[in-house]
């Protein structure tokens, strides 16, 4: 085994469970042992308490001229349950099959080590780095982030830096480099539809009363027309067009195909949006989903009742350049203008976050299109993705730079779930990435 | 307190709550009391068992070329709790501001007993009475009568009879005689509405595939058109069409107008239907109900997922001419046209029952109105209701014949809940509406 393998073995061997409190001293040890290891690489480290788990502050000498380059990983993870069905212990890691097998293996242990041991064998083999790094590592990804933000804020002089790279996101397709460069961003809220004063006799008064139930399912239905657009008036007003060059890679990328969409998701067909294919859909369009609706009885057998009330949760993915505050406004005079008569609707706005969209071919995406190249001696592929990362979003407000999605992690890599792994040659080439990303950004 | 009033308060302190096996043997003593009474009466009483509680028989002696009439009654009454809401004992009848307060007051032992103890007068001042007189005593109506139809059946020959009467529903206000001839029916069934095989992240893959919470609600919104009319095909096509009489009476009968409506179902706005009023909505014309929907994250905050399955309740209520299977499987041919692609929809059709309407200015009909007017001193109203009762249509299907609902419930007698009662006023009425029916009926 080599001495990066063993090194990234006693990074996983910490049960560093940031949501169980009966670990968190194994959360604190975990961190104390990255400061410890980057200081043996040749960076000075330093431990910043917080509320609640460190953050670990890793960076050379920064030498005025250079480039600065903050990287940013973590080194929590997810509770291991159920533990029966893993194959192996999960913090005792193991390599069957080419893979690493252990909790953190690619979320993101795996990940985020491969870029501090690039940068240690750099300085091994060069004395120093080509930029000014910083290594922002925290231990509360899996909790939500409830200390970064502000971190940041207290730290923004100090972590300034021109660029962000953060290897914590997918690859489509095993040996396929994938650079991310966009974001869908979200808005949510939750209705209620309220009309008679309690649950009524369907049979006393049924056809005398608009059913909550009835006018919430007719509330969810005006949100798109037939063709699987949003008809919600001007909510497609500032939504950025796909770039053609965009719907040429997309149509080549493998793992994204109509087929492949089919399988992943078990959905006996696709559906969407007119014009726009399933990767186009889920990147680059709005969307506007039901996560959750309810009213009256749901148990078994019937009770027939008229409701008093129903409700729906919505989120809608929003794409560059929708603002979810704008989004709202519009989302809540649709739902006012569309409840039928005899009832009311009340909108309980939730949480937002911007998209985001930072140009792959700038000087920066075209050094990391470069750096992904030699690491893995193949074309690199660019997508968006379309989930939202927050903490991307606090990068960019706080300290005003972009982030490079560099994603180490394939989709049968279990993350959060049993039998978690992680490719060695995966591994192998992000210590490549990391040593070829900062030379490219050095340039 | 005169001597009708302390035989109803005898009966009443019985606990005979059918659901609470702890009160079985009360509900036994209960029906043992009503032979012996029935018997004090001047009446033949037998008890027959049931693999439940047993049904009372009571009759007179049955002479050739008289009017055969069953009157119905159920001597078991709904559970108290609970308890600390009530001004007095539930099984310790008192009168105050005149009326009678305990369980079963009205529902339905005031009802009965003021016709057996009508009958049991008409043989005190006359010998006998005017029509061969069976009384169907049941002491399992509460919990949705299991054993009635089959002692319909069994006992065919003995029940035979031209009318029956039942006094178990309600006035429109006090003192307004109320003779019900319709009741809507019933078909009910659940659909499930199934897109991918688990619910899957909004991010990651919302806008390829039909959310199965949004299909739903499309199926549901599909239901009504935007006047409030049902939008099944050939939903209307067997719907008898109000006659005149009876959207004048409606008109002008007291209890039902729009601002008694709103008043009792609290609801904002009344809507239905375009071109009836509340009351000719909910006894004449049929409905499409949802009584419960529910998919996908309906618990406090969010999850944002696109769930794998939504589902959804609904009933029809049925008018004449309407067939509960033709309208069930119209049902089911709209539910399955109406799917949006990339879901499916099973539909799982549940119980039904037929609409009930008989003739009120038949000869039966007419004679209900003569003694109601009698009774009351007032014009009686004919109206129809929108629940069901399905011993209503036992009788019709295993005896053969239509059945007057002759109610004396007022709309604040607070069956099923705490602090039931029943105006001394209605108990006495009851008694005459005895003696006037039978006399109608036997002339």
């Amino acid at each position: 085994m080599t001495s990066e393998l063993e090194q990234l073995f006693e990074f996983l061997r910490f049960p560093s469970i940031s949501t169980d409190s009966s670990h968190a001293s194994d959360v604190k040890a975990c961190a104390e042992w990255l400061v410890a290891k980057s200081e043996s690489l040749g960076l000075t480290a330093e431990l910043h308490e917080t509320p609640g788990f460190p953050v670990v502050i890793a960076r050379n000498e920064h030498v005025p001229g250079r480039r600065n380059v903050l990287i940013y990983g973590h080194y929590d993870v997810q509770p291991v349950d159920p533990l029966n069905l893993w194959d192996s212990a999960p913090f005792e890691p193991e390599i069957r099959d080419g893979r690493i097998w252990a909790r953190g293996a690619t979320d993101n242990k795996g990940q985020m080590l491969a870029h501090l041991l690039g940068a240690g064998k750099t300085i091994a083999e060069k004395g120093d780095l080509p930029v000014n790094l910083t290594f922002l590592f925290e231990g509360e990804e899996e909790i939500g982030s409830p200390n970064l933000a502000p971190f940041l804020r207290e730290h923004a002089d100090d972590l300034a830096c021109d660029v962000i790279a953060v290897s914590d996101t997918g690859m489509v397709a095993p040996g396929v480099p994938t650079l991310g460069y966009g974001l869908r961003g979200i808005t949510c809220c939750e209705i209620f539809v309220r009309g008679p004063a309690r649950d009524l006799h369907s049979g006393l008064f049924g056809g005398a009363v608009t059913n909550p139930a009835t006018a919430a399912a007719r509330i969810i239905a005006s949100l798109h027309d037939e063709s699987g657009k949003v008809a919600i008036e001007g909510f497609y007003d500032d939504v950025r067009e796909l770039e053609d060059w965009e719907r040429e890679m997309w149509a080549k990328v493998p793992g994204v195909s109509a087929d492949d969409f089919l399988r992943v998701t078990g959905s006996p067909n696709l559906f969407g949006e007119d014009g726009y294919s399933a990767a186009e859909r889920t990147w680059a369009r709005p969307t506007a989903e039901v996560n959750g609706m309810g009213g009256g009885y749901q148990g078994e057998g019937s009770k027939t009742v008229i409701p008093a009330e129903a409700m729906a949760k919505f989120s809608f993915r929003l794409v560059p350049d929708q603002d979810p505050v704008d989004i709202m406004k519009k989302v809540e005079a649709h739902l006012q203008s569309h409840c039928p008569p005899g009832v009311s609707v009340e909108v309980m706005p939730g949480h937002d976050g911007k998209p985001y969209h930072a140009d792959p071919h700038g000087i920066y995406g075209k050094a990391a299109q470069d750096a992904l190249r030699r690491s893995f001696d193949a074309e690199p592929v660019l997508i968006r993705e379309g989930g939202s990362i927050p903490i991307v979003q606090d990068f960019r407000e706080i300290l005003g730079a972009d982030t490079l999605l560099l994603g180490l992690a394939l989709s049968d890599a279990q993350i959060h779930s049993p039998n978690e792994n992680f490719p060695v040659e995966n591994f192998e080439a992000g210590i490549r990435l990391n040593q070829a990303l900062l030379e490219e950004l050095g340039k």
